[in-house]
């Protein structure tokens, strides 16, 4: 029974360790408190119970990620966008923490795969991705304050994410931009696919981005079509911050 | 002309004294950039343009301090609520940024002397109350940050109206704590009322409570029996605190 015990508890333990690993490396901060992370990552449906019978599951999580975004992305907004008013910048929010949007940043961090579930993972909805997104930064918030998640959300979701320009729809294609530039300057480019999950349902791709044989970007998305384009804005933000340090 | 003119930046700088006097005492703290109070007080109506001809009214910083309140809300019922769901946050959130919650706030701090406008206060409908308010705690958090928005929040919002029990309508009356606390303790009581600004449509009543000749708290409503259930909900958390200490 013991070496049963032993067996199983280090079989956890290594399994402890290729999440808080993978973790580690998508907030680039070493977590505090590892219980918030864990259960920002448990599903209702473990029925998981804390000692005093309250269920255990990533939803008040949710509920204070949702919260903790929404204040970093306001106040982002309200600095980068100095003539909207009122009225535009509430829109503008809504396109940037829409359900849609969040549920693209789950999956593009890949967090699915980390679920402790009862349920397998194909019978989950398209809103697990965005629901594990925000129950994240309700436990980063937990763990590390307001300051650390905004920077988070800076990090992982303006930096890559937000170009007002893109969202008013002045910019339509990033990969379009990113081959004319090339043809411009007469670089080579390619879009190679280096990840295919196959799982129906919940497919993802991984394309990365090279110009002049070097790699520029990577991005992982649920068509081959919408992780080049992913990949481009990427190689496109990263040139402008290239840019802007000059 | 100049004589005129240095009348008149005399007595504008006798109203900015008055202003910043009283904002400094709701505040709790001395404001380092008197621009963002200023603007949290500037009425659209009064028609006011920065320099590139974009106009300065309060509407852009009470969308940050609508956010920024939501956040430091949420992250209070999280903790104090251990057992509640996503459901029930949401729920009680909802109660406490309500509309008529925050037109409460507004009125209490008296926040509408202070509005810059060309429209009279009286064509004001209820609203700017609390919008007004948002709007302050957008300029606090631009002014001192997160962490001194959220501590605003406490003092100003979380301590003399939040009340779990309350809002989950488990406490009907303060008003009748008091009394049923004082007969009991053989204290004698009184509600006086010290202010009344007789406005129309925007009267404001101040009451405040004594036990045994000594003030115990002071509120404004706008009526007296609404001025007198929230000095008595102020003496109560008062006592809280007390009991709490001991």
């Amino acid at each position: 029974m013991n070496f049963i015990k032993k067996i199983f508890s280090k079989s956890r333990s290594l399994e402890d360790g290729i999440f808080f690993d993978t973790i580690q490396k998508i907030l680039g901060f070493q977590p505090v408190n590892t219980d918030f992370y864990r259960k920002a990552f448990t599903h209702r449906s473990s029925n998981k119970l804390d000692k005093d019978g309250h269920p255990i599951n990533y939803e008040r999580l949710e509920f204070l990620g949702d919260a903790m975004l929404s204040a970093v992305i306001a106040a982002h907004l309200f600095n980068k966008a100095p003539n909207g008013d009122e009225g535009y910048l509430t829109k503008m929010r809504s396109k940037i923490v829409s359900r849609e949007h969040l549920n693209e940043l789950g999956k593009d961090l890949n967090l699915v795969q980390f679920v402790e579930s009862k349920v397998p993972i194909q019978h989950f909805g398209e809103n697990i991705h965005g629901n594990i997104f925000e129950s994240l930064i309700g436990a980063i918030y937990l763990d590390k304050g307001y300051v650390f998640c905004e920077r988070f959300i800076q990090k992982r979701v303006i930096t890559p994410y937000v170009d007002i320009a893109r969202l008013e729809g002045k910019v339509i294609s990033y990969k379009s931009l990113v081959i004319e530039w090339c043809q411009k300057e007469k670089r080579v480019f390619h879009y190679d696919i280096f990840e295919d999950n196959g799982i129906d349902g919940q497919r993802l791709f991984g394309v990365k981005l090279s110009i002049d044989d070097k790699v520029i970007a990577r991005a992982r998305a649920t068509s081959k079509k919408k992780a080049e384009e992913k990949a481009s804005q990427r190689a496109y933000f990263a040139f402008q911050e290239k840019i802007d340090k000059k």
